[in-house]
């Protein structure tokens, strides 16, 4: 049994609260299909039904092992208001365009092309329809931009506002991109600066605090945490490497993302504290420490992070004028550690428990 | 501009409450891929990515017209606490049952397999983790009796239950089962007994009204209610027939569902009074008034309304030992009539606005 550890707990069993959002989806893995490859999202073989004439127009096979044909990869996300937005921080068409966004993200983690969107939405009655009509623009406009148009919906009323996406995509291998694939000796990489987002939000929470900010810089990283850009542009160049990449999205930071790639490949990381992806002007503003804590946890940067070997960013840099971050280098030893530099000393440790996490 | 209809309209502005759920989701539908084929779901050509070796597994096409391809149906259904279940009626196995078999139903009115589920879940922290375990272990029992195993969800807090469900699924032919195509002629027909989960839910909600029923009749309305069947089992049977067949599900009440494929199909339907799918012995309990209504429009049976010509018909009783009901036959002169008997007296006219709507 689980110690109760919050105030929603009410009862002496075990509730959502007490266990925690992360243990109760780890209890509920033994209900999921083991045939299926989880990550960001699910990758599932794609057999073709049996064709009226008998003819399939595709090999069937089974779900398991490492095909080559075509994988459906769905990932889902749950935001309700209050939690993952509010009117304060973000108008409707923000929340529709983060929404799309955060799921196309974890497509991207799962090397898919996007297929299509569907929104199930639970409302209030009291919601404008302006409301209603700005989160859909703010869906359609970023599935729009990456070719996932919506394809299907439900409605129906509730006393808080929640929105349910699902995402669905293709891909031509199921392992193009994959957590467990990190080995001592790679380097990690992001795909962008991180801490924006969060710096946005504060932005938006209190913007007194930002006042002697240049306006641009202010309008940047407002614009990171309200219409955060999956990075879908990474796929043509994953599909170059010969190995398998570790990666996966970013969005509960940075720090998490690093963590989570060293613990299920049993490896370890080194992040250099000198080459962290901070948002520039971020450290005058708030401080090193606070500059380097939201780019570690701050959250919603919707980037990759990704671990390859030399030859594979040499590949990269020979190819394909894409910037990007060399942040540390996976090692040995297990645990996460941010050091000074490359070699430099150890400043902290990083851990799961200290990442953004939306309900702890 | 509708006028404000009900105690939820707070503002001089549009609001869900004020226009209602079916005049949101029209308005909604500009929104939405124009190439997508929507009727209980949505239907998309099934393109394969490029491959890393240049090969395609599949033929490329576009989305647009009729291919005998494959394609991914996707269907979405919102569920809330205290609008679509309550500890009063459905336990948590219950619950997850019928959010599967309500998705599922909306494939079987595709004319598609189930391919998986997934569950976007928010509940309140207070939650008990016993009552999120026979949630899904309702959706799993429900999808492993029809291969449709949970590929993926999320879960977060939120002070209601919500439930979003996902079923995605596959068709070799996109037009299989479509609510347009019925045809004047044509005889209607309904897979199984309708009122039975509307006769459950009212024992359950008020046991005492039930004392003088046998025991077996009681539990299974219960049963109707808590654990209904999508129709998949017709789906062999369909594939047979060369025209398409009219049809969609009747999760919405029988006379729903054949209001809603008259209108479609611009004709009118003459349903049979004395061929009403009326379960056995709900007249003798609750009287033929009610246990009409309840048969129209109790709702949540999940059974398919379609409609087909005779020699479809005939195909279907020489080929298949499986039970339905022919309960009415398709006509010129628009509109849906409720008559005594083939040929006999018109009773009433079925209107959508009469029909079960969760939220009116």
């Amino acid at each position: 049994m689980t110690a109760p550890s919050n105030i929603f707990d009410c009862s002496k069993d075990e509730t959502l609260a007490s266990l925690g959002e992360q243990t109760v989806l780890k209890r509920l893995q033994k209900f999921c299909s083991q045939e299926v490859i989880g990550d960001d999202g699910a990758a599932i073989f794609w057999r073709s039904p049996p064709q009226p004439n008998g003819i399939n127009s595709q090999d069937a096979g089974d779900y398991s092992g490492n095909h080559s044909g075509d994988y459906l990869v769905v990932t889902t996300d749950v935001l309700v208001d209050g939690v993952h937005f509010s009117d304060r921080t973000t108008p409707a068409h923000s929340v529709g365009w983060r929404g799309a966004a955060a799921n196309l993200s974890d497509l991207a983690a799962m090397g898919a092309e996007p297929v299509g969107l569907t929104v199930g939405l639970a409302l209030p009655g009291s919601t404008q329809w302006r409301w209603i009509e700005g989160l859909y623009q703010g869906l359609k406009d970023c599935g729009d931009s990456y070719d996932a148009p919506i394809i299907g919906g439900d409605l129906c009323r509730s006393s808080v506002a929640t929105l349910s996406i699902t995402a669905l995509g293709r891909a031509g291998r199921s392992h193009l991109i994959q957590r467990s694939a990190l080995q001592p000796g790679d380097y990690l990489i992001a795909t962008g600066i991180h801490g924006a987002s969060r710096a946005g939000l504060e932005l938006l929470l209190n913007p007194e605090t930002g006042k002697n900010l240049p306006e641009i810089q202010r309008k940047s990283w407002i614009r990171a945490h309200q219409y955060p850009r999956p990075r879908l542009d990474w796929l043509p160049l994953l599909k170059m490497a010969e190995r398998e990449i570790a990666g996966m999205d970013s969005s509960d930071g940075l720090g998490d993302a690093v963590v989570q790639l060293a613990r299920v490949s049993g490896c370890g990381v080194e992040l250099w504290g000198d080459s962290l992806p901070i948002p520039k002007g971020l450290v005058g503003w708030v401080g090193l420490e606070t500059g380097r804590e939201w780019t570690l946890y701050g959250g919603e940067d919707f980037e990759l992070s990704m671990g390859m070997p030399e030859e594979v960013i040499k590949e990269l840099n020979c190819n394909f004028p894409i910037s990007y971050y060399v942040i540390g280098r996976a090692v040995m030893e297990k645990g996460v550690k941010l050091v000074e530099k490359e070699g430099g000393r150890a400043i902290a440790n990083l851990s799961l428990d200290q990442g953004f996490q939306h309900f702890s």
